[in-house]
């Protein structure tokens, strides 16, 4: 079948909106057909050519949300009809990492997924011109209708509106899921998290969630404050407006350190501040954001000697097609937010608009609508 | 009261074995006759002058087994007669440290205890002249009597032999508690420890005990192996006979990475190895070594953000007055061994040919009996 997409052609180019070919969906996939997606700093990192392992061309996107339209040979668990959100971080519950319950990064496709192609070896997408185009990151979500793995698809109920659950395919999952599963955050707990863009916003949500009492919400940009309060921030910081040095302010602020930091910038310097942020005896710091290639974290031994511990999440700790569609209930009863954060809209052909928007930190999230 | 002590008038400078003035114990206080006393690298960490927070003329020594002697007022959980281990992390069951069940680092004394005073301020010890005299880590056990806070004592059962059991003062507590406290490494369990010495096999028993299947050790000294399997070792790694990466050399031994890995060498570029021959997705990896002055260990983010934990420990995690009598009927019961570590006994005038056998690499604890 043709399907449009906006392709990646490569690195730094804008996306191209184009008619493409689509193969049908072979054994254990599903053809779906994406209704929404929205537009991730993952996206923008590859796109860049940040992203030392980025490939072109390629149809990116990983945060969707639609509709099987139809399944490939021995799928079981899902039948055309059903509502679906893409998993980047699949979830076959077989493999050495499904069955350990101390970690979400399921590994049965991880190579050929981190090749741009389908578990066979081969893409599903060709030009026109009979050419090869990458997959992304299992999903290509900036793709009309893309065909991905069974295991990397959860159900979800059918009333959730597809514009707004889409954004719990990366971010929202990812901010939250850090707070829940990854740190495991108790009630009562002090917390601080670093950077309150689309998934700093999430993470202030998943502490509300969890009972913190002190969720203090540190950015640069002043005008953060307000939709960060909104979500849950109960004290915010702008460290070019502290005196002195930032770690012992937020030690004295939460009274001896937090109990559970979160990067949320990917900046390394930063990753080292909340580290040191959190409590002596048992404070953990979570890093959630992406550094830059070769970019690396440092601190004195010291730290983790007198009880700091340093971790990080991917995907939020979550694994997919049993924790998404739980996340998607959530925001169906109320328990979470997410439509303020949905700023900007737009048809796939303004895609490259909504890349701008990042660009120009006037969004926090865009989501494009087929 | 007078008594026999050696003495630490400097950094770098042998310790000198003299007779000094000690006063009673004052409220909440202990008077204890130290029966025998380890020597660690902590002791001399701090007499070489490269501990930043060294202070002198002190009475040095943390490892420690002997008889309570006199209590001063409001001393309840201690008489004369008691048999005692010096705690350098006391408990006293009351500060939010000590609430708090993720930590075991007691604040109570904290600012006395680094100050070398007692809770009250000053010093028990004086020189015959009336010279000050500082105390060491809250025991300074290299004195045939002593004066040590109430909190800051272990009562443990009056048959275990007192020139073993002083090594459960710190060096036998400080490696198994880092595989059952910190790290609760579970059965079936893949280790690798870095460095074969006094924590180094106490680590090893502490999995051991802890039903680990893989036990791996990493020292580049081959002498260190046979005693080192002795001590449950099941795998010898020397670095400098490994062609090529050795974190990729220890992932293909353990089929993935360990599931734990702890330091005991205080390097830092050996924590990074650590770390990173930990298990993708699961791993922790945990410092025990004390790094030199201003040393920082790095790595790069991905490295948590795939999964690894990392963390540290001090004094194995353990909380003494509760831990260190139980590992006394561990050792009793033939659960751990210590006999095979205590590798020199010698009486306090020879202290410092302890302190030239750990330089020259030939012990493992020397021990000195009074």
């Amino acid at each position: 079948m043709k399907t449009r997409a906006a392709v990646a052609l490569g690195a730094g180019k804008p996306l191209e909106v184009m008619e493409v070919n689509l193969e049908g969906p072979k054994a254990f996939e599903v053809l779906v057909e994406i209704k929404a997606t929205g537009i991730c700093h993952t996206d923008e990192f590859t796109l860049s050519g940040a992203d030392p392992e980025g490939l072109f061309p390629a149809i990116l996107g990983h945060e969707g949300a639609g509709v099987v339209v139809e399944v490939g040979p021995g799928v079981t668990s899902l039948k055309p009809g059903d509502h679906v959100i893409p998993l980047y971080t699949p979830e076959c519950r077989q493999c050495e990492y499904c069955l350990n319950p101390k970690t979400n990064l399921c590994q049965a496709i991880r190579s050929t997924q981190g090749a741009g192609v389908m578990p066979d070896g081969s893409s599903r997408f060709t030009t026109l011109d009979g050419d090869p185009i990458l997959h992304y990151m299992g999903t290509s979500t900036f793709s009309n209708y893309t065909v991905v793995p069974e295991i990397a698809l959860a159900k979800i109920r059918e009333d959730a509106p597809f514009d707004k659950v889409c954004y719990i395919g990366c971010g929202v999952t990812t901010g939250i899921g850090a707070v829940i599963n990854t740190a495991k955050v108790e009630i009562g707990s002090k917390a601080i998290v670093f950077g309150l863009g689309g998934i700093g916003l999430n993470v202030l949500q998943g502490l509300r969630l969890a009972g913190a009492d002190m969720i203090v919400g540190v950015d640069l940009n002043n005008s953060k404050k307000e939709m960060a309060e909104r979500f849950g921030m109960t004290h915010f910081v702008n460290p070019s407006e502290v005196e002195g040095d930032l770690v012992a302010y937020l030690v004295d602020l939460t009274k001896g350190g937090a109990d559970y930091t979160f990067d949320a910038t990917g900046n390394v310097n930063v990753m080292r501040t909340a580290l040191e942020a959190s409590h002596k005896g048992w404070g953990e710091s979570i890093i959630i954001g992406v550094a830059p290639a070769g970019a690396e974290i440092s601190t004195r031994p010291f730290q983790l000697v007198t009880g700091r511990n340093w971790r990080g999440t991917a995907f939020g700790g979550a694994r997919g097609r049993t924790d998404v569609p739980k996340i998607v209930d959530w925001y169906m009863d109320g328990k979470i937010e997410i439509d303020p954060m949905i700023t900007h809209t737009m048809p796939l052909e303004d895609i490259n608009k909504g890349f701008d928007l990042m660009h120009a930190g006037e969004s926090i999230r865009s989501v494009v609508l087929y």
